[in-house]
């Protein structure tokens, strides 16, 4: 077991009716003004964002508004964000959304606590140290950001996908209501999936070495999400099955599955982060195409890992068969599994590669992942 | 799914060495003088209390011994050390040891920030408003305390053995490294295993609905108790070994594998408390006496979860069966399973369940558990 450190001081308030105590949480904090973001007008149809305003207004909490943040968040956007944060001096973000809208938070949130370009500490050379406080209500379980210090945002301009890292930026408080994921869709649904099983597997299987706890720790997740996912598909007011999901999508990525696994990366997500800034894909359906690709090129260095999982989620003995089974379910679920599903033409692999290989430098694997072997696995996205 | 509220602000150090930077972590908080709590002498001998002492020195930190911390620690001892704390104004508590030593270091962490009689918390009628930060090394792993908010005293003159509760006595940094658990001797190993077990199946059989992420945690980790124990027994610096052992008494308690249950209590260690108030007998033990008997006499009442318990953990289709196997397990590794293997006469039940009955009405459980009900669970204790 590899050493490690493991900190996690986000407060998790789940369950239903939750988001109705938002109010008195930030009056309890000592909060007086928040800049109050959201994605689409989603929470406007659902009633959502009314009551949001009741339980501020019945503090008496301000609020500035800042809401189109969109599915992959753009800098631009939280620029203007920067901007309203600083001019009406909110000493707080609250965040109602998915991932997406969580991401642009955080980003936000340091944002307003530093001065010169932003970009810089997503491209690492800067290091995040003061962030304003930042208050969840989850509506789309995913992405893990909930309960975690990451965040994602692209850059238009230059097509850019990078994310930043730091303890100032974990959510104070998150609430999670799974009722307020009834409406995600079918098709959400599959991506949250996807995402979620892939939070858990990169570390699982490219580290070198992985406790036998972490195993059974990352299994369990897997088996609650595929099990959830397929109840929830079939019934999507199925509360027990929307909590159980919810849950396991947050702790798939705050940070225990992966302790003391020695040597693990994010390579899955590093190529569909090149997809994501390339095209107008979901993040779980870059994943969907990617994850299969990688597990066949990554299968014989890590051959007894990919045993297990075979055998532990799908009962089967051979290791090629696990991935075939996994592909097979993100595909039986609605989740694109090729380039092709998702209309990305074959000739735009070395313009993939080249974005990714762009991340891996950012990301310290450009070594193991030059643009020839990125190249090699995004081919087989296609296979 | 239930409402939960989750929370744990611990830093956990985790890893070889780790102890070393004991000095550098205080000093970073500002912490200028602090009570170092520990045991038996034991600490002496391996070294440890020198490298403590070099670590704190070397960054300047002063420090106020409190040695001869109790397995069971007492409240007269707490006092003393509150005293300590007070008359040398110290600004945190170093508690290093296992569940015992840092249990007493909460008690003082929160005696030391208060007046009257703290007897007044354990029996819940004052809560903590205010504690000094605790830091730990950890030398044993069983309880779980590095890691939660709980902290258990005895009082000697009243035989009461009570638990107290707060997010203020959350350690602020755990150091765990599982080397310094290689002297852990057999018997005591033997003990933290039950005591690990008894930690995530309280909820997991005593709970009205389990969810099947949290039976599927709270087995990875019982699994996890039994196969390190066997190597632990076998080979006692087997690192891995202790260290996934160290990891799973820590999550174990550390409240996530509680989360979502419905109604779940902790009747095992309302009964295992009496005996420890009663006996000069370890918490362990005492649990490994109880467990049995208390699930032949719950069985009916959960069947289904006992039924999912003896498939998951011993492969048996046998609810009974596999109460059977955890008890000959228990007895295996070396730990009681009847009161007369402790040397406890029958003669005694009566005490014991008066005992037990006066912990169950502080814990609101005296409904359910009348000194009758007691009785008879004792009494299967040496079925």
């Amino acid at each position: 077991m590899e050493n490690f450190e493991f900190f996690n001081p986000t407060r998790i308030i789940f369950g239903k009716k939750t988001e109705d105590k938002i109010g008195k949480i930030l009056k309890r904090d000592g909060i007086q003004r928040v800049l109050f973001l959201f994605g689409k007008s989603s929470i406007k149809s659902t009633g959502l964002y009314d009551r949001v305003i009741h339980a501020l207004q019945k503090e008496g909490i301000q609020f500035v508004e800042h809401g189109g943040v969109k599915p992959n968040p753009v800098l631009s956007h939280a620029k203007e964000g920067i901007e309203k944060a600083k001019k009406n001096k909110v000493d707080a973000i609250l965040a109602v959304g998915g991932g997406s809208v969580i991401d642009e938070g955080k980003t936000i949130a340091f944002g307003a606590e530093t001065s010169g370009d932003i970009w810089e500490f997503f491209k690492r050379s800067r290091t995040i140290d003061k962030a304003l406080p930042i208050y969840v209500i989850l509506t789309l379980a995913a992405t893990g950001s909930e309960m975690n210090g990451f965040a994602v945002m692209t850059k238009e301009e230059t097509q850019e996908k990078l994310s930043v890292s730091s303890e100032h930026l974990f959510p104070k408080v998150s609430i999670l209501n799974p009722e307020l994921t009834y409406t995600v869709s079918s098709q959400y649904q599959a991506y949250a999936a996807v995402d979620t099983i892939a939070h858990v597997i990169e570390y699982y299987f490219s580290g070198q070495y992985c406790p036998n706890l972490q195993n059974r720790l990352i299994e369990s997740l897997i088996k609650t999400v595929m099990e959830n996912t397929e109840i929830i598909l079939q019934e999507p007011q199925n509360y027990n099955a929307r909590a159980e999901f919810m849950w396991a999508a947050t702790l798939a990525l705050n940070g225990i599955t992966r302790l003391g696994i020695k040597g693990g990366e994010f390579p899955n997500h590093m190529i569909a982060h090149a997809l994501g800034a390339l095209y107008d894909l979901a993040h779980g359906a870059c994943l969907s195409i990617v994850i299969p690709a990688w597990m066949k090129w990554y299968l014989e260095k890590n051959i007894k890992q990919f045993e297990r999982f075979a055998k532990e989620i799908f009962s089967s003995k051979d290791a090629h068969e696990g991935i075939n089974k996994l592909k097979e379910w993100f595909r039986k679920i609605g989740a694109p599994v090729t380039l092709r599903e998702a209309g990305i033409s074959e000739k735009d692999i070395n313009r993939i590669a080249e974005n990714a290989y762009s991340i891996a430098v950012v990301w310290d694997m450009a070594e193991k992942y030059s643009k020839e072997v990125l190249t090699e696995i995004i081919k087989k996205a296609n296979d």
